[in-house]
């Protein structure tokens, strides 16, 4: 039995996690905490965990803590950069689902979170969770940087072209679109239901913090070329889902890109590459911790490849992901707790 | 191992109940028939099953299904009807999840569904399937009526306070709201996106066809007084979750409802009567098989008190009942494969 | 021409009325208020109003507003008191959107908005401003308070019932269900979309701000009998919309109430009473000022007549009916700028 | 007075056209054909307009629509080009909302809409009606084929680039999103709620038909090089809106592309071009004729310049387009009855 720690767990990844580990047959939840809800049962703050989960909200500073063998972090960015270096010196494993140790470059993270970062010698050994791309590294670590969700939708979509060699790496766009989950849950006022409902915007679409996360990952693979990725993010009107639409060049035309993808995801049991043509809809995986993908080659030599990529923002881009690294690094079947299909309607 | 055959499984429930059984480690689901989608891949009608089932569509006529030990009709009404009789003979199980068993007197049916009951002579042995008030029975059933959605989330507001004589019957008013997913998946005008999004409306405000099968469920525990129920269904631009606000008048100010229901409801697994003056939203329910309570007294003696019941009207209120009713049926834990809790968001 | 200021412009109602006045050919807007947003431009916060409204917001204590023929007060209740009395004297006209001028009785007031009253001497001169009931005030007034939404959709749904005498009022349920634009703009977490998306609720089922005006309106008709009505707000997730469910038992069952219905609302050109038996929708009256009622007689003599009553809850609800005041006090056509029918979709 | 007819008028574009058109003061509505719908009430399909129209759907064969000064076809492509001939030879004027006129080559246009064209004759004299690009043919023709919305969003967004020669025509990439109005009002499963909500995805990935129209409009003003447009739709669950970002490789980086389109627009009352750098949401257009357009430059050489561009697919999309070229075509005031700033929320 897994003891675990939730940090800041009344979020939506938070809880996300709470519904999933409930669930997990190795998994004991011992402590969530929260600062602002310190008290608290859980159930008062998500009644639909009335009978599943009978526990109170501590600060994130409890000692017991460090008692847990494994701690999720599901805090704002800038948070468990302050609290991970001591509990891995208890011997705590973490999974930390946010942005504080996915760049290897702290210049690199200072300047997108605008933040001087806690403990930059971290960042060496940590190591970036997505299973597809590190899986044995994830095996062994200590500390996971969970990947955030535009990066997971849109570097499932390319790792394949980029490490085979198959496209133009300097002419790259991704057009991504996220529900509204992927905010958090927080007070805000352009969060809120009637500032976003029958809405459709690009919001950040001169840089967002989640480029040199995707670029970073996209380089372990490559190294002949400066990558050259353009990254527009925009915002759905409804709860979760993800959706990237991926244009890429194709080097050569007679390759067949969807044998390349088909084959290279052929083992991969939460990566699905659907038949060439196909028009995956977020619905899809809404829940589950799979990734589905469809190709469409251009019409014409002249056109750009089509990569169309899906996941719940959520579950593989969040709290799926995470634990399936937890799986990863405790030795058990990937799939555990996870093999729940996709929500209809 | 149960051998299941599903009947109609291309509409809501039907997925639904393919979601949900394919975690449940007693099943094998052995045939989904459906007329409209014969030969195709369920796949193909819902991705989200991709990797999680493996079967073609056959027609409703298909002789394998007699092979089954259960068999699930997930169909409109006035179908299972013409199939059932001969299943039951061949030793099948049924659970129908349409009206066709729900309505002990075929005039009553008739009347409110406009055709001729096609085997009027198995309604006296069809065991109405909410456990709650029928347990002993379903264990023993051969033909389960599978509750409607209305007529679960309101038998459960009331059944206590109707059982316990609490209450004036002849007064009892119940405004309820439906998700979208409740009108079934079919290509309709009214249920168009566009049609239905950013609206609401009452519908059936002069009769709808739950009420019957909710009088007689109440007037299985009471037969003092004839029961004057008013029930105005309305319909919530939303997918799942349906919520009923009942307004009944006690009969004896002095007694505390809430406390009746709490005890009444204790073992009851699937049923939370939350602190009075609660709440409960229908999405503390999403996806999850509860039925959570809540009841606010009147303010004066004048005032009626206010019982609040919400369900998911896909899971408690059609497959996931469904299932509960198959456990009891079949000897197991009247909870397999339906612990989950909701969804948030 | 009518120079018209507008303090705290920058919530729903606030830019509801700019959209409406923007098309009055007797209004100039002169001042537009709001303390948080000083020194912006209005369209900055709704770049929807760019090349249609070139103010600045300045802030509520500004001198120009006493040079103002009319001044609306679209903002929270409680801060409207502080401003109306010298405004008043300054020789202004003022109409509150809030509720500080809606109740006659200032203790009444004070318990439901647990605040001391600033300016209690006004609330006897204040007219409730609803024109279907008090049109001759309206038009002599200084100071008019605009009902809330909830009232309107019930009191309009209930006046000729109570005013001729037809129902017993001391046994009448109003369960009413608001779009997300009620709670107005603000950062909320409750409010948030992924807290409200897909989701519907009941609120304030113990009691709620909005029935004491009721109340005061519908005595206002009738002083036989103290009225006993049960009022159960709920939430649904759409922006825009208000829908009264109304309960009613006639004294006489052989009266028609369709009938007088009809005849009462005959000559408003802003209360449509449809067919007998008609399921009104939300969307048929969304940015238009029309009250749309339907009357269901019960279907025996036991049975209570259901009133079904929909409204734009920021249109006849608020910002349109505001307006339909101002027209009526400056004898204008009381249905200047209003004449746009429902938006669809 | 302009005697209007209207063809078709149960869709979404029809009735949006009724609802603009009754607040026209140059205009009356005097037929409005409808094959389906034929001898019923507008208002029974549309209560919205209940008050506001009052007329009964015709056959589209009546002999009246031969009497009106101009007819509208708001029907289904491959329609209007059956009735079109005999109605100019009356003298009538024609807006056709649908395909049927948009594209010159009559083999281009039965390759993508596959029927055979009824009257390829009338193509060449047909006027494209976009009046930022073709105004002065606009007001002296007789036959108008009204832009779809997806080129409407596109082209306008591309215009100034293209004709002023700023960008590499043979790298273009249209990624464009629209709410599920554009669908149209017709009972199909794809686009039932449950279907939409909820969930996005793309559609049509491999070629739509609106390519074309959108390469020829592009074509009018610039022959220099083959226009090479990439365009994939998508799917937002919401009703109104369409939102496309535009990404184009700069031929002269030191060219400030804002200043082009401020010039170039400059002039035009429904384009808006708002400041470097923003975001225009479709809420800022919901219910506005007005295409609102933002330009955000690479951050680098390498990166392409993304164009983001915003209307309500309904009005500048169809309904309010055709009747700004119904303005134009007899010589009004190009804005008549399309003032009506955004409507928030």
């Amino acid at each position: 039995m897994i003891n675990v720690g939730i940090v800041g767990a009344t979020g939506y990844t938070g809880v996300e996690l709470l519904r999933l580990l409930s669930a997990h047959e190795d998994v004991e939840i011992k402590i969530v905490t929260s600062n602002s809800e310190k008290g608290k049962a859980v159930t008062d703050v998500f009644p639909s965990l009335r009978s599943t989960i009978d526990l109170k909200f501590v600060e994130h500073e409890s000692e017991h803590l460090g008692l847990c063998d494994l701690i999720f972090f599901a805090t704002p960015h800038a948070t468990a950069m302050h609290y991970v270096p001591k509990l891995l010196e208890k011997g705590c494993k973490i999974i930390d689902l946010s942005a504080d140790f996915r760049i290897k470059n702290a210049d690199v993270w200072e300047q997108w979170y605008k933040e001087k970062h806690a403990c930059p010698e971290l960042l060496e050994s940590a190591v970036y969770g997505l299973p597809e791309l590190n899986r044995a590294e994830i095996k062994s670590a200590n500390l996971i940087a969970n990947p955030g969700c535009y990066p997971t939708a849109i570097t499932l979509a390319l790792l394949p072209a980029v490490k085979n060699g198959l496209i133009n790496v300097k002419d790259i766009i991704a057009d991504a679109k996220s529900g509204v989950s992927g905010a958090g849950r927080k007070a805000a006022l352009a969060f809120q239901f009637s500032e976003v409902a029958e809405s459709f915007k690009a919001y950040s679409a001169s840089g967002h913090r989640h480029l040199p996360e995707m670029m970073q990952a996209l380089n372990q693979v490559q190294q002949n070329d400066e990558i050259n990725l353009t990254f527009v993010p925009h915002l759905v009107p409804m709860n979760r889902g993800m959706f990237a639409t991926v244009y890429v060049k194709p080097l050569d035309h007679s390759v067949v890109m969807q044998k390349h993808y088909a084959d290279f995801y052929a083992e991969e049991q939460f990566v699905d590459v659907m038949p060439e043509g196909s028009h995956p809809d977020t619905r899809s995986v809404k829940t589950s911790n799979t990734c589905r993908i469809a190709i469409h080659p251009g019409e014409s030599e002249s056109q750009p490849t089509v990569i169309l990529s899906v996941i719940d923002n959520l579950v593989k881009g969040a709290a799926g992901q995470a634990i399936q690294n937890m799986n990863l690094m405790f030795g058990l079947d990937e799939g555990t707790s996870l093999m729940s299909p996709g929500l209809v309607p």
